[in-house]
């Protein structure tokens, strides 16, 4: 079976001055993987006509599949449909149903329409208009040859939504997609050199037709397993067969699966033992309840949070004894245990998590540097603590103290239903 | 002068499958442009023999400048240190600095090596070894005809340390550097297409050489001034006559240029003013007190906050009354003022702030759909609340109501000092 391959073009100066990341990229390529599309390349161009001529270009050479995003605004510098006009050699015309919808739109939010918003619905007359429900750029559908064209606005719910409703459907219509599976193993609390001693012999032993790749991020390191054939359900139970193969190896780093995350697999515990959690947060700030408040339905198991920023809320609202703050300063395991366990009764929650340490830049001393941070997770009848020494950047330290908490939490939860 | 043109190879099968973000490129380009240097393309590419050494070739025919991130990890996917030997036409060798470094790097953080990590210190015969002090894979720095070629781990902070440390000096060393500067307005408040609408006499107006682009993201819209030229300063006064200019119409929309963000922008403001906020975060779950807490210092200004997940803690610990709650439920001007005023008075704050409402994608009602948020600022002698309809996606409801609460912050501020 031929390999589809897809290119991504993101467009767009602010792309490549670096003043926005490009997030649809990578939204694009994990919806395309999962149809069994390969995206062979991602390319971001600039706002000029050279360069992005070359780039469909280039595009159309190498790629089945050419996705476009961004340059489509109702601002001057926007590009990309009067250079679709221009390659695919056609003018721009009205399209009467695209100014409807345009106005419709405008309609619906009680907003008034400018005269730049009206000229959004005139299109490159070889196109076919696809209707973007959500915003005011119009989607394009080109096919040429055999390859096929979209040019979606660079808003990402737009994009979404017009990938959803129209580009992905229409991709498995008109070619025969091969099959690729993904799984994905989650572990945290381990180096990827570390993971990669641990389990070369499996490594060394996979089949051609299974890759293995490893991703690092921020504490975390994801065991990435594709899967090439022409049967879905053979392939996966293949890469099944080679997950519960490695997984005694590696089970306590082990989280979850795929799409889930630290906090999910939390809920998810959490949840399944009808336990709750509260949390003091000194150093992570806020980060670790953001993180818990993401997942739909953590009410269910979160009953809240403290930021404490100064002593005297750990005393009144935490009930920590100014003695504790005395003798052994806020950043300590005496303080961080007075924390964990006042959050825990104030919230009339099963686990109290705590953090406190110096993020940085400022607050550091010889006994205590940027970075040395403390973190306590007790139960009814437990406490248990550890002292992190982390980096020199604020940010940095706020997101790995989440993550060793958030951890810290799983492993006393798994521990608790022992 | 000639313009010296960059492009950013991301290599990685991660990056193509969509499994991580690239924030390496969008942080490179920044770099790059405030030298002058113009990223003219980035391009991704995944773990594939041809396909990496195609873009080699294609980058070598466009840029001046080559950076090349990722694939340098000391497991068996990594294949851009064979690769760039192979286009550079050498062997690898045992480079003993780079040995040393490596192991030297293990002593210090008391971590045992694995033989894979000792490897990484073999370089192609025709590269500069430069150190990297913060992880185990080295940048490799080759100069061939006029073009340069850096490559460096896929590793943040890692790359980071050596654009900075290397990078950055070295090519403003071999290049005569063009002159191209930004500004950046920062509004909050006003869509694209109305700030349009209101500048675009001014926009109309502005100097070919003086270019501008409207960088919309979640309740921001950014104007970026891009000014050409020989002389720094010259573009410099040009550039800030323009904002001077245009400034009187949008005033009420901006609170910052350049790298500023909203909560920085806050914090100045109220560290100028001698003032406190303190956070009853229902709704936006502690992702406002995230916000705050991430800029260095926000200790001075930051009380603390509470997020009360469930009705009795907004009584027991912000002293919301039972008969507000009753009457009105948790989603409501009512119950927030309650919560405004008392997470205030807990905290002895200047001003309170909170947010309520239906984050979703659970909890809505025909009364209250999914989206309904009330958000409230009070200070001693003031309440002001809002009401906003926001989406159907619970994380960009927590991130629009994060976004309006800031904002009414700011406005609750400036109002208080006038």
């Amino acid at each position: 079976m031929k390999e589809i391959k897809a290119e991504i073009i993101a467009i767009g100066d602010e792309l490549l001055y670096g003043q926005i990341v490009d997030t649809n990229s990578h939204w694009i390529s994990q919806e395309l993987n999962l149809i069994g599309v390969k995206v062979i390349r991602k390319t971001t161009v600039g706002d000029k006509r050279l360069e992005i001529l070359s780039a469909f270009k280039e595009a159309e050479y190498r790629a089945d599949v050419i996705l476009i995003t961004g340059g489509l605004g109702p601002t001057q510098d926007d590009l990309t449909k009067p250079l679709l006009a221009e390659y695919f050699n056609c003018n721009i015309v009205e399209v009467p149903e695209a100014v409807k919808a345009i106005t419709e739109f405008f309609e619906r939010r009680g907003r008034e329409m400018t005269p730049l918003n009206i000229l959004q619905g005139h299109l490159p007359a070889l196109c076919t208009y696809v209707p973007n429900e959500v915003g005011t750029a119009p989607g394009m559908w080109f096919q040429r040859n055999n390859t096929c064209w979209m040019s979606m606005p660079g808003v990402p719910h737009e994009m979404k939504k017009l990938m959803h409703d129209f580009v992905l459907p229409k991709l498995a219509e008109v070619f025969p997609l091969p099959v690729i599976r993904h799984r994905m193993i989650k572990t945290v609390g381990i180096g990827e050199s570390w993971l990669s001693d641990l389990i070369s012999d499996w490594e060394n032993s996979l089949p051609p037709h299974i890759r293995l790749a490893y991703l690092p991020s921020l504490g975390h390191v994801k065991l990435r397993l594709t899967g090439f054939g022409e049967d879905a359900q053979q392939i996966d139970k293949e890469i099944q067969k080679q997950i519960n193969k490695v997984l005694p190896t590696i089970e306590k780093y082990v989280y979850g699966y795929d799409g889930e995350v630290l906090e999910t697999a939390i809920g998810k515990l959490l949840k399944e033992s009808g336990q709750t959690v509260a949390l003091a947060e000194s150093c992570s700030g806020g980060f670790v309840a953001h993180q818990i408040t993401t997942v739909p339905g953590s009410s269910d198991y979160f009953q809240g949070a403290v930021v404490p920023y100064h002593n005297e809320f750990k005393t009144k609202i935490l009930g920590v004894p100014q003695e504790t703050l005395a003798a052994h300063g806020a950043v300590s395991e005496e303080t961080v245990i007075a924390m964990a366990n006042g959050v825990r009764k104030q919230f009339q929650a099963d686990f109290g998590l705590a953090s406190s340490g110096v993020a940085g830049p400022g607050g550091g001393s010889i006994e205590k540097p940027v970075g040395t941070v403390w973190i306590c997770c007790s139960g009814k009848d437990f406490v248990k603590t550890k002292k992190l020494q982390l980096t020199q950047d604020r940010l940095l330290n706020i997101q790995l103290t989440s993550v060793a908490l958030l951890n810290l939490l799983r492993i006393c939860i798994l521990k608790s239903s022992e």
